[in-house]
């Protein structure tokens, strides 16, 4: 039986680690990698050797910046008396899109998983709470998941801000956009039932 | 409207090259590579920039090889009297993983397509006839896709090889295995019905 060659098998290897890529699409894209520009190849794989080097976490919020000072801690832009509490860099992006926020985000980077044995470290509550001392903020929105980890992470930061006399408030739950009642499950249509509101 | 760093989006660019992978599937890609180890991202990235040097298909049958020679050419290993014709370098190791076929190779590169404007050129003909004057081929298995470009170079190829004498077979058509009949579309049943065997 042909085994591929050494090399194509270690780039596959490396192909697998992406998020819910198996063997099959990794030979795929291992194949098609083998047929693009030879400048293509290089460009590419030169932007992923230095991509941490040229993107990296804002120290002050945790968002993604480059060299160029954090667009998300701009004191003119952004409206510093509102904070908002993400998971991830990426949440930024999706609540950028939205428009309907305008002030600054902390990102914790991470939630807090008993079963997998992941808490959220004193020093990021620290760091969290150093915010508070910077810039006036007045509410602070918790924008994590709406799942186990993401309601955990979310209980255990607010008790911790409120130790501190800091207000937090939540994403709404309720019927996502477009859908039908039949197909939405019980827990959010509880969720709704309970947060009805006058309209 | 916050955007990604520059960086972020010409990566995301090139992640959007790769088949299958959407807009979304890229950002999450490159949101993953951001978290990988250093370690790893230079390994993959240098991988990725040697690839082409390091992987080349063989002049002879066109398979894919290393620095070592062809592993598919091998004259001790490899029957020289049958001759199994291919589309593409990944589709020989599609073969191979059945272990039904013990002969040589050649990889024509690429389906005729008239209405994409690809057809098979004189120079990949002649390099396919030149492989009989190098070896003692007595039977060609035209193993292309059952598809409408497949079907159309296969019988493009084979008229060609019964210009000069040599005997073409192809592979069967028929049920899949594990298949049930009511599930097989009705060209692959018809295809099953006239291709019945004795068994």
């Amino acid at each position: 039986m042909a085994q591929y060659p050494n090399e194509l098998l270690t780039l596959i290897a490396y192909l697998k680690k992406l998020p819910g890529v198996g063997t099959k699409t990794a030979e795929r894209f291992a194949f098609y990698l083998l047929d693009w520009q030879k400048k293509d190849l290089t460009e590419f794989s030169a932007k992923l050797a230095t991509l941490q080097e040229k993107i990296y976490p804002c120290t002050t919020c945790g968002c993604l910046k480059d060299a160029t000072s954090c667009a998300f801690c701009d004191p003119v832009k952004r409206d510093q008396t509102v904070l908002c509490l993400v998971s991830s860099p990426r949440d930024v992006y999706a609540i950028e899109e939205t428009r309907a926020f305008k002030g600054i985000y902390h990102v914790i980077g991470g939630l807090l998983s008993p079963l997998e044995g992941r808490s959220i470290s004193d020093e990021a509550i620290d760091k969290l709470l150093s915010r508070f001392e910077k810039n006036p903020i007045k509410e602070t929105i918790i924008a994590l998941d709406s799942t186990l980890e993401g309601d955990a992470t979310a209980l255990f930061i607010k008790k911790k801000l409120e130790e501190h006399g800091m207000a937090t408030t939540r994403l709404a739950f309720g019927l996502p956009m477009g859908s039908s009642l039949d197909f939405v499950d019980y827990g959010t249509l509880e969720k709704a039932f309970t947060g009805r509101r006058d309209f």
